[in-house]
């Protein structure tokens, strides 16, 4: 029997735990909060992430890393960004004392503060050193409360390996949930992490009561300024974009009320400040964090995305929204495709 | 001062039409219902596609295409597919005993039945044989209903000839209706045709009460077999449907009330026959139609296109939704780019 460290005991590394658990495999989630792990292993459930919802009963919690990673053959991380390189280097240190080389998955999205590094460059640097093929990112349209619910998914699953894909598209499917290998790794990654800015953004329409016209806009136009990134900054596929990855989680995010991004967004659009959102928030809104970082990529290699930098100046510089929106709308008339 | 003749009084037509005499332009609309020309220009309203809204005053409507096409340098076909190649000869026939040659603007979004050509090319073939440089197509996520309250639009606008495509632009725009130019006239035009189709899937699903991630699996997917079928069967470029005439108006078709193709799908996934459906729209469902062209240009050219399929299945072979659904969760692991 596989088994799989769940690195993450959140909502969505709870709920991918509980349905691997479904399919038979051995599943032990890690987590830091010793009363949530009490309750997965107890109550099966984990009430504070996911409401009145049940984990299947064979998937265990600990807080030991040791006793998650001991004859994994998978080690998934569903740990929030900057968890993600401390949390890589102790895994690489009980790694050193195995032969085997477990294969590693990435369900995180971000771009590390500071380094601008993918999660996929962290893990590859602190734990596989030149052996980028064992990593594997899967990223895609998949709220954990909409899988939790067996709503139908398909979500990307990248790797430079097309065969690690591969194993991990076998290992992960089921009757509602498809992955769908990419070779592109560094494009599904870009896509995912800054897609929660473009959310935010579409919150913001939303609190000032623009409509459908305005959020496909926002959308497609978010889309093209994120491939740009993804082509000209990290040097992606740009139909990358356009999979699962890329529109397809853009298109869940900008929509539903599930995202943490998006109500962020719309509180911004009713007039209340940043300060106030992330203090009634109770958990992480990436796209904030993220935009930080996209700031610095567009200076650092002049890459024109107006809708990234316009809510880094209403997040960061105290620019007025209204006027973001009609400096935008009045931009010089533009060619549709510019990568 | 410009004179815009606009073919079609229909929603989409009026609201255009308005749009434009907002600008300033001469606007004659041209439909054959006598009596909405009538409303048009004597209450300035167009209750039937347009509830309690205003059309601007100095736009007038005729039944007469001869009165419409007077003096114009801009002729905006705005008619139901079916409608297209009728007109398009009598505009030819009047235009032959004139000196100039007006542009020919599409916002009409479809393909023909049986001859399986795009609006582009019947109207080419029409009016301009050899110069399909004077056609420039409009197209992306604008509902009539959006644009007539001054929602945010951007949308398309594509001709083989960038000049033109570029005059249409300056022309059109205004603060809150912006477009971008698009060399690729055949990729727009078959995204906007084709769209309809996986509306009515998508409405399907939330007649079924799937949720967020199966609608951004459908849209994305949907996409994808779009993007085959413009690249292999028309010569399309595959970047042209991640813009606005692609997922742009695959968004907002896929996810508005406003959208017939979507309600028409809803009602069928509530366990509604296609023939109740029909009859209790009021208006063409343009997906319903368009689907058996795609199907019989799949057929053709071998095109992988599951979800149109299927549709066209459920439609007119009596398929079951929920088969349909499970057999396609079930297909053979697929990469996720595949042109």
């Amino acid at each position: 029997m596989t088994k799989i460290a769940v690195l993450g005991a959140g909502s969505w590394g709870t709920v991918l735990g509980s349905m691997l658990a479904d399919k038979g495999y051995d599943i032990v989630l890690y987590g830091n909060n010793e009363k949530v792990n009490q309750e997965i292993n107890e109550s099966h459930t984990n009430e504070h992430y996911m409401k009145n919802w049940h984990v299947n009963e064979t998937a265990t919690a600990t807080g030991d890393l040791n006793e998650a990673l001991s004859g994994a053959e998978i080690i998934l991380f569903v740990l929030p960004t900057q968890a993600i390189r401390s949390v890589a280097q102790n895994v690489s240190k009980i790694l050193a004392q195995r032969k085997d080389k477990p294969l590693i998955v990435t369900a995180t999205k971000g771009i590390e503060p500071g380094s601008k590094k993918l999660i996929s460059e962290i893990l590859t640097e602190e734990i596989y050193p030149n052996d980028e093929d064992k990593i594997v990112a899967i990223s895609g349209p998949s709220h954990a409360e909409s899988v939790a619910q067996k709503d139908l998914t398909a979500i990307s699953c990248a790797s430079t390996s097309m065969k690690n894909a591969q194993k991990v598209q076998g290992l992960f499917s089921n009757d509602y949930f498809r992955l769908y290998t990419n070779n592109d790794l560094i494009g599904v990654e870009v896509a995912g992490a800054v897609k929660n800015v473009i959310a935010i953004a579409a919150g913001i329409l939303v609190g000032k009561h623009y409509g459908d016209d305005a959020k496909a806009a926002l959308m497609t136009r978010g889309l093209a300024e994120i491939t740009r990134l993804g082509v000209n900054y990290f040097g992606a596929d740009p139909m990358t974009f356009s999979g699962l990855s890329g529109i397809g989680d853009l298109i869940v995010t900008c929509t539903s009320v599930n995202s943490r991004n998006w109500r962020c967004g719309k509180q911004l659009g009713e007039g209340k400040s940043l300060d106030y959102v992330l203090q009634n928030m109770g958990q992480v809104v990436e796209g904030a964090t993220t935009v930080k970082a996209v700031h610095e990529l567009c200076q650092e290699k002049q890459i024109d995305m107006p809708i990234s930098e316009a809510i880094y100046r209403v997040l960061y510089q105290n620019a007025d929204v209204d006027s973001e929106i009609a400096q935008m709308m009045g931009r010089s008339p533009k060619q549709e495709i510019r990568l």
